[in-house]
C-alpha cells in the first residue's frame, strides 16, 4: 500500500500516519521531496483497511499495490488449474460443453434432451431443479423430484450432472445428486453460501453476477478457495448494460483478462449471456476463439413450450449445428472438443 | 397480453396462437386488417409465459399489458401504506431517520453513537452484526454478540433496532433482537430468504440491489407481500454505473417513479448510495426534496478507525448538521422530522 | 506522477525510467526498500503521456497525482464563478430558471410559452432552432427562422435567449441572436466546436454528455476556459444506465461532487434528465436541494402536439406549480428564486 | 403503430385518438372487447411522433411496429452490401484488416509501420491526422501534414488510407487524401457532419458511439444512406460499462445482432474496444468468430513512445502474430484473409 500525503501535510500529519502503520504491525518507508511525501507500507496488505489511512488528516491518496485476491491469482499458482467432473477436465486442452434444459420439467423432456446433447457431443448435462425466479407467480422448479430425474438421466446417458444450489438449506439434497454444483449469478455475492461450499468435496461452477467487476468475481472464488475447495470453475454469463438488443451483454473480454491474472478455468454461458437463441451459435464460436475452456448451453426439445427461458434455448438440431461450428473454431485455436 | 402477428403470418399460424391461448384458459380476440393481425389475450396475464407465444411461428411481438407485480401496485391499493417500527411510522407525514455505525464493533462505539444519533433526532438505530463482505480476509461482523450489544443500546436509548439478516440460518437469532429486519442489496434477489421473511411478523427493510430495475425491485417486494408480510419498506442505495466519482450512483429518480406505481414507503441510504461522506448531506436534502419517506445514515464516532465503510460515515457532529439541514427541506415540502 | 516498479525490476529498468523522466524535463526522486522501488516524478504532469512510462519494462503502475483539468479547478480559483446572462447571474445566491419549448415551432407557440414562463418567474427563454435528431425523417428545427422568432420573443418579454449551436458553420448566425449558447449533450466531446466557442465573447451552457465522467465533463469546460472564454455554465442532464423507468438517469450526485472540485456554476435539466413529465417537479426540488445553481425546464402550451420531446414537457400550469415548489426548497437551503 | 387505450378510456377519448390518426393521413382500425380497446394505426409510421398519441387522455401505451431505420434494414435490402476501398471489399468472403498507428507522428514512424502491416497482410493503412483529444493540453494531431504523410505511405506501399474527419471544415482537405473516411465514436451523433458525408462519393467507416444502442447506430447509418451515400461500413469499438479491467467493453454481441437486421458490413476495433494490448489478439480472434467482416488494429513501432494510445497498440511483431491467429479462425468460419 502506498500513501500519498497532500502538499500541505505537516510533520504531525506524517507522524500520525506512520504511527498508525506501525500500530498494525507494518513498516513505513518514506520518500520526502520538495513536491510531496510518499509512504510505502510494507506488510500484509490484504488485512489493511484502506479507510483507516485515507481518512487521516492530509492523506491525499491510498493506493493498494497487491491484488485483493491471493489463492485465485497467478502469482500464487502459475500453471492452469484443471477441474475434473465425471471424466470431463475443465482447463485442459479439450473444450467441455455442458448442455440441457433451463428447468427440469418432466422425465420425457429431460431424457429426450439428455440423449440429444450426448449424441451431439456434450460432456455434462445441466438442468434446474431449484429455480430462483423474479416473480413469485411463475414456475419455481420441481425441487427434489427434479434432482431425481437428473439422476435418472445420468444413469441412462452416463452424463455427469450440473445443477444449481440456491440455498444452504438445500445443499445436502443437491450434494446427493449433483456432480458439479452451480452457484447462480444472483448468489455470487452470497458469502454465507460460498463459505458452506468451500467445505464441500465437489467442484463448484461459480457464475459471475451480472454486475460483478473482475475483482469481485475473483473474491467470490477466493471465498471458495480459502475455505479449502480448490475445484472452482468460473463462468461468464453476461453483464447488465444499457444495450437494448440482448437481455444481457455477454462480456468475452473477461476471458483473456481472467487468464492473465488467475489460474482458474473459465467457461461461457451464451444462453443467459445474450438471451437470444439466434445469437448463441456465433457467440459460442467467439467464446472459444477468445480462449474459453468450455460452454454451457440451454437446449430444449420444444423451446416454445419451455417453462422458463424458452427464448434463449436451442433445439437439439440447432445444438448439433453449434457443436459442429464450435469444433472448427476449437481446432483453429489449437484445442479439441 | 397483446400478440402482434408478422405481416406474412398465415391463417394456420394465427390458429395455432389462438389454440395456445385457449389451452391455457384465456380468451383470444382478433383484429385483422390489411396491415396485420393483432390478438388481445384476455385472462390472468401474470401466469402466462411470454416465450410460449413469442416462439410460435410468425409471432412478431408479445406485449405485456399488466404490470408483473400486483400486491405492491397502486392499482391494488390506492392509499399509501404506513409501516410502524417502535413508534416510528414510515410512509406518513413525518420523515424517519435511521442512523448508526456500519458494523457494531464494541460497546463503547455503539453506545456512544446511539446516544449521539438519538440526541440529534434519529428514530431508529442501525448496526451490522452479520456482515456480507467482498473479501474473506476482512472483518465479518460480531454475529450474535453484535446483536446483544444492539439490544443493550436499545435498552439504554429506547431506539428501535435495524439490522441485516443475511441468511435463513441466522433468521431466528436476528428475529429475537431486531425491530426492523434489513434485506441487503446483495440479497434482494434471494427469493428463498424473501419467502422466509414473508412469513415473519416483523417489518422488513428491502434494499434495492445495485443493478435492479424498478420492476425487479417491486417483484422482490411482491415475494414478501404475497407470502403474507405487508410491512415492507423499500430503500434506494445507489446503482452501479460508469461514473468514477461516487462508489455508487444514488438514483433519486426512483423515488417519484415508485410513488407513481406503488403504495409502499421508500427511504434513501446516501451513505452506500454515494460512498463519500462529503456528498451525504447534500444528497440527504435532495432525497427528502424528491419525496423520500426517510433516510438511513452511517454514523461513527471516529470514521478513520471504523472496521468498515469509514469513508462513507459521518461523525456525530456532521450528523447533527445533516438533521438540521434536512429538517428545513422537510418543512419546505410539507413534512416534519 | 508516481511510478511504482514491479518487484522484479532490475537496476537497468529503473535507470531507463529515470532517463525517460529526465528526457522530458522532469525530475525523478526515488524510494527503494526491500519491497519495491517508487519513483516520484516532479514537473508539469499535465503534459506527460502516461503510456510513455507504463509501457517501459517492469513498470507496475503509473499514478497521476494532479487532476487533468487546471483552469476549471478550485485549486486554480477558490471562489465561485458567477456568469451573468441578460441580468441573470448563475452561481450566486439566486436560483436561475431557464424555460421554454424543446423546439421553436411557430410564433404563437413560442410567444405564448414565453409569456407564461416569464409570468411564472423564469429568467431566460430556451428554444431549439437547430435540432440534432436521432432520425433523419423527423423535424430538424426551423433554423434561422427559429432564431428570429426567439429574438421576437425576447423583444416582447425581455427574457434573454438560450439556444443550441450544433455546428461551427452555424455559429455566426446563432451568435447574432443568442444570449447564452448551449452546447448539447451530443457535442460535449466536439473539441473543434469547443475551441471555436472558447474565442467567443458570449457565455456558454455546456451540457454533460450522457456518458461523460466528471473528469471528461470538466475537460470539455477546460477547452472553453483555456481558449479564453471564462463564462462557462455546466448542466447535468441525465446519464445512460440500465434503468427502464426513465429515459435517462438524472445524476444529482455530480452537483456536490462538482462543487468540491470546481468553481463553475452548474444547473440541472430534469426534462431530458428523466424524460418523464411526472418526474420533473420532484426532481427539480431535489436538484435545488442538492445545491444546483439553476434549472432548465421544457414547457409547451400543448405537449401532445409538440414537434419533439412532448413526453418530457410541462404545461404552463405545471410549470407555475414547479416554480412554487422549487421556491420553498430554495429558501430552505438559504437561496432565493 | 399500435395504441392501447387504458381500461377506463371513454368513447370520447377513443374518438380523439382516431381523429388524430386521421388528421395525419393514417387509418385507425379498432379492436374493442370487454378488457380494453386497441387501435391499429395503418400508414407511414416513421413520420409519426409517438408523443402525439401517448399524451392524449387515457392512452396507456403506444407500440411502434416498424423499425425506425429503413434503408439500413434487411427488409429494404436482403443481400449483404459490399463496400470496396482500394481493392479491398468489405462484406464479402474475405476478412479485411486495417492497421496503423493511432496518430501520424512523423515520416519514419508512419512508413515503418505501413511497411510492416502491409507485409503482415493488412489491406488498408489507418492513421490519425486530426485527433479529437479529451485534454486541450495533449497532442492534437499533425493536421494536413499528417494527411500528406499518409499519402506518401500510400504511394510507397500501395495501401489505401483510412483517416478520421472530425469537422465539416476539414472535410474537403480530408477528401483530397483519404480512401475511406472515418466518423469517430464521438461524432456518431453529429448529424450535421453525417449529412455532409452523405453527399460525398467516398466510402464511410462509421464507428459506434461508446453509448449507442443498436437503433441509434443504424439511425446514424440511415443519415448517410438517406442522403445518397450507400458505401457505409459499421465499426464496433467498445461500450462504456461499469467494468474496471478494460477501458471499454468490446461488445461482440452486436455483430450477429446487426447481421440479423441490416445488410451493412461491420468490422471490429479491439484496440479501442479493450484499451489493453494484451487483449487485442484474443478479442480479434473472437470478433472474426462472431462474424465480423474485418478488423481495425493500432500498430506502432514503439508503443512506449507513441504520442497517443500506446497502451492499446501492438508492435509489428505482435501484429504478425495476430494475423496468423486470425487467419486460422477465419478459415474455421469459412472465410479467408
Amino acid at each position: 500500500m502506498i500513501i500519498v500525503m497532500a502538499v500541505n501535510a505537516t510533520d504531525e500529519d506524517i507522524k500520525q500516519v506512520i504511527a498508525h502503520v506501525e500500530e498494525i504491525g507494518c513498516q513505513a518507508n518514506l520518500l520526502r521531496d520538495s513536491s510531496r511525501t510518499i509512504i510505502n507500507v510494507v506488510g500484509e496488505e490484504r488485512n489493511l483497511v484502506r479507510e483507516q489511512f485515507s481518512l487521516l488528516p492530509h492523506v491525499e491518496n491510498v493506493i493498494p499495490v497487491l491484488k485483493p485476491y491471493k489463492l485465485a491469482s497467478r502469482e500464487f499458482k502459475q500453471g492452469d488449474t484443471k477441474v475434473e467432473v465425471k471424466g470431463a477436465a475443465f482447463g485442459g486442452e479439450k473444450i467441455i460443453v455442458i448442455a440441457g434444459p433451463c428447468s427440469v420439467e418432466n422425465e420425457d423432456q429431460l431424457l429426450q434432451t439428455a440423449q440429444a446433447v450426448k449424441t451431439a457431443g456434450a460432456s455434462l448435462l445441466r438442468g434446474g431443479a431449484f429455480k430462483p425466479r423474479t416473480s413469485p407467480y411463475t414456475f419455481q422448479g420441481l425441487g427434489k423430484d427434479g434432482l431425481k430425474l437428473l439422476a435418472k438421466a445420468r444413469e441412462v446417458t452416463g452424463l455427469g450432472i450440473v445443477t444449481e444450489v440456491i440455498d444452504i438449506s438445500e445443499l445436502d439434497t443437491v450434494l446427493e445428486y449433483a456432480d458439479l454444483l452451480q452457484v447462480g449469478s444472483r448468489n455470487m455475492y452470497n458469502t454465507k453460501l460460498l463459505r458452506e461450499l468451500s467445505k464441500v468435496k465437489k467442484p463448484i461452477l461459480l457464475k459471475r453476477n451480472f454486475s460483478a467487476t473482475l475483482n469481485e468475481f475473483l473474491m467470490s472464488a477466493e471465498y471458495l478457495l480459502s475455505g479449502g475447495n480448490d475445484q472452482v470453475i468460473l463462468c461468464e454469463r453476461g453483464i447488465r448494460s444499457f444495450v437494448e438488443y440482448s437481455r444481457n451483454t455477454l462480456d468475452l473480454n473477461i476471458i483473456p483478462a481472467i487468464k492473465q491474472v488467475s489460474h482458474l478455468p473459465i467457461i461461457v454461458d451464451p444462453s443467459h449471456g445474450t438471451g437470444r437463441s439466434d445469437l448463441i451459435i456465433p457467440m459460442s464460436r467467439a467464446a472459444i476463439a477468445a480462449g474459453a475452456d468450455g460452454l454451457m448451453i440451454e437446449v430444449h426439445p420444444n423451446p416454445s413450450e419451455a417453462f422458463s427461458d424458452g427464448e434463449q434455448s436451442l433445439t437439439p438440431d440447432a445444438f448439433r449445428q453449434l457443436m459442429k461450428e464450435v469444433k472448427a473454431v476449437a481446432q483453429a485455436v489449437g484445442r479439441s472438443i
